[in-house]
């Protein structure tokens, strides 16, 4: 008989946020007149910019005739694409990434979690995590084997949690020297919306050098960075080359979450050891993964992202951040002002915000409720990203200007929680 | 320090289409002049049909503006989609295959390799694999630890082979009960364009049924069915939906090989063993699986498949299909003409061709090298596709109808093998 994979069966009841799909599909049948606005999950509201919009329609024309028509692309992406990333994203702030280090994909997440597929399967590898952390991190790892079952706190056995909280300026303190092979760290950080900056990055390199660690590095949000001096890649830092991967995403920087397209560095330096001892090539195994079980983006999505890096796409990207980030500086503000303890929001379209508390109402998956039946706004309960993440909700910036304005004014009349 | 995925270096040098890109390469580079026709990897040609183009430009200006803009979808797929492919690769077959049994991916190779993630770990499950043999169906299983190493030919321990040649018909005989586990069947097949009859078939869903085996069923080239009764999906055989999921795909059928859309039907009726004996439910591990670690198709992609169902859009990739099997008639009479033993092309876009021997040059590679060289023609050699494979060429349909005539002119002229 056909045996699946029973580390399916330790994962919790459900994906965060399927789960607040539920509650908030169970209030809007019982309360249909409702207007909810959605200040959960991380997704874009705003439409593509022109550039972007022009390069498709030229890319399907494309498509139209026999001279011009693209079948299977090159399995790592397209050369302008990717020489447009490695120039724009790398070059242009002194890392050292070719085009070739570079592969085109559909998806952060997707890459975060099949990068597992060449790591050692089974418990080979001690794998670190921040608390909070993006759950798709731990879910992928639980899904390939990598942890024991969960607590009652929903911590995994095997991972290494590393606190990521008001305490310690949500940057994670180093774990002890050997104690951790493979790390993941998010800069700015979903969901804290924190950042490291060049001397913690540096000291994570560090450790990962003296350690021989593999740091998976998701830069997801990097577009969002508005103070100086912050490292957009970790490849800005010296050495990083030799012990990080690193994940970016059109997703949040041009609003392609529906169009799907993502960049994943496996520089050629990056090694590993086998199980006999020898070192093995990260890039040339993730390359055989990929020709082997992906084919590569839509060409007229990657005719898209190229058009992201054009100066009029770089304009209109820039000023759609820009937009989502004037929308975190109006709720920081007007939350701070009603009492709330508002962290992010500065370089990272997300809002963490303590809840009112202590007392009754004070968890994470209460305040979701109280503020979905008070205001009608839908959160993402912190405790949906670990253990230390109870007692915070984070908001998204992702929504238009109007609706970010009546949710505040609905917090300020309708909350009766202090 | 991280350790590997051991399992992958038990790969051989390379994934065949690679290999023998870099064979060609190599040849161009020293032959500039050479007019190259490639017959080699199954990539379509032709333009995308108008009805796709149009329903995409259609989408691309969804996204232009915001009432109309998508961001991330359902993780199925649209409705839209699964709807129309329910009904008319289904229903209209008399297949009770449900619009939720249908999820919305980015390739059926792809899938056919990711599907393993729910499958157990390790040697659990054994696997079952025709020779010849889409190598990413062994290659996937390699790498996720199914196997043990290869052995000189090629085959890696572990793996129940099949042999599917001349002597069978190309139809494999089933293996002792309780011998395989996990079945992969490809029909109409690649590589040899054999196809499973309705008798075939429901040998193979009763042989499943009664060792309570799980069937992988491979559909991608379906669409080129051409003689009636010949069974286009599994669930057109009795109790299949207890026993198959299947792959299909918009590759071939519509030329989206450079577009990327396909289908994988998980019925919720399949159920497999976890390792304390309990029964799980294959359909939600499966969604599990894709909410975790995909986010869907774009948005304009499946507004492009969706096109595939309309009226015109049925005509219109009709004619696709029958342009491409017109070019495989072609080929199957002035092969067969020149004294070739000729196999498939009718119910397919492939031929299995058994190369000029016995003698020097009658191994696949090397007949692969006595075309590439003699006639700059570009096959895929059998032995590429397994051990049964040798001796074998496979010629692939997808060119346009000019370069199809000047190769065969090649063949006819050029060719000093007999």
């Amino acid at each position: 008989m056909a045996y699946i994979n029973s580390h399916y069966l330790k994962l919790k009841a459900g994906y965060l946020f399927p789960e607040i799909g539920r509650r908030v599909q169970a209030f809007s049948a019982a309360h249909p007149q409702a207007k909810i606005i959605r200040l959960g999950i991380g997704d874009v509201t705003e439409p593509l910019p022109p550039a972007v919009i022009a390069a498709m329609h030229q890319a399907v024309d494309d498509m139209a005739r026999r001279e011009t028509f693209r079948g299977y692309g090159p399995e790592q992406g397209y050369d302008f694409l990717r020489q447009a990333v490695a120039e724009h994203d790398f070059q242009a702030r002194g890392c050292a990434i070719d085009a070739e280090e570079i592969f085109i994909s559909d998806g952060g997440k997707c890459d975060t979690g099949n990068i597992l597929d060449i790591l050692a399967p089974g418990t080979r590898n001690r794998i670190a995590v921040t608390d909070p952390v993006y759950p798709v991190y731990v879910d992928t790892n639980v899904m390939a084997g990598h942890t024991g079952p969960a607590n009652d706190r929903g911590e995994f056995a095997g991972l290494l949690y590393l606190p990521a909280t008001a305490g310690n300026g949500s940057t994670p303190d180093l774990p002890p020297d050997g104690q951790a092979d493979v790390i993941y760290l998010c800069s700015p950080n979903n969901p804290t919306g924190s950042t490291l900056d060049r001397v913690a990055l540096t000291r994570w390199v560090n450790y990962a050098k003296a350690n021989n660690s593999l740091i998976l590095f998701d830069a997801a949000y990097e577009a969002y960075i508005t103070e100086p001096d912050l490292p957009h890649s970790i490849y800005e830092i010296p050495g990083a080359a030799d012990v990080a991967i690193e994940f970016r995403s059109f997703s949040k920087s041009a609003g392609f979450t529906g169009t799907r397209c993502s960049v994943t560095v496996v520089p050629k330096a990056l090694r590993g050891l086998a199980e006999d001892g020898t070192e093995a090539d990260l890039h040339r195994l993730w390359l055989r993964r990929q020709a082997t079980k992906f084919n590569g983006v839509p060409y007229i999505v990657q005719r898209a992202a190229a058009a992201v890096y054009s100066p009029q796409g770089r304009q209109e990207t820039h000023a759609l951040i820009s937009f989502y980030l004037g929308n975190a500086a109006i709720m920081r503000d007007r939350l701070t002002a009603l009492g709330f303890k508002v962290f992010g929001g500065v370089n990272a379209p997300y809002l963490w915000v303590k809840t009112p508390g202590p007392g009754p109402g004070a968890r994470s998956w209460d305040f979701f409720d109280t503020l979905l039946h008070d205001c009608h706004v839908v959160c993402t309960p912190g405790a949906g990203f670990g253990a230390a993440g109870e007692g915070y909700i984070r908001l998204s910036a992702f929504n238009s200007r109007e609706s970010v304005l009546e949710a505040m004014t609905r917090l300020e009349t309708r909350l009766h929680v202090w």
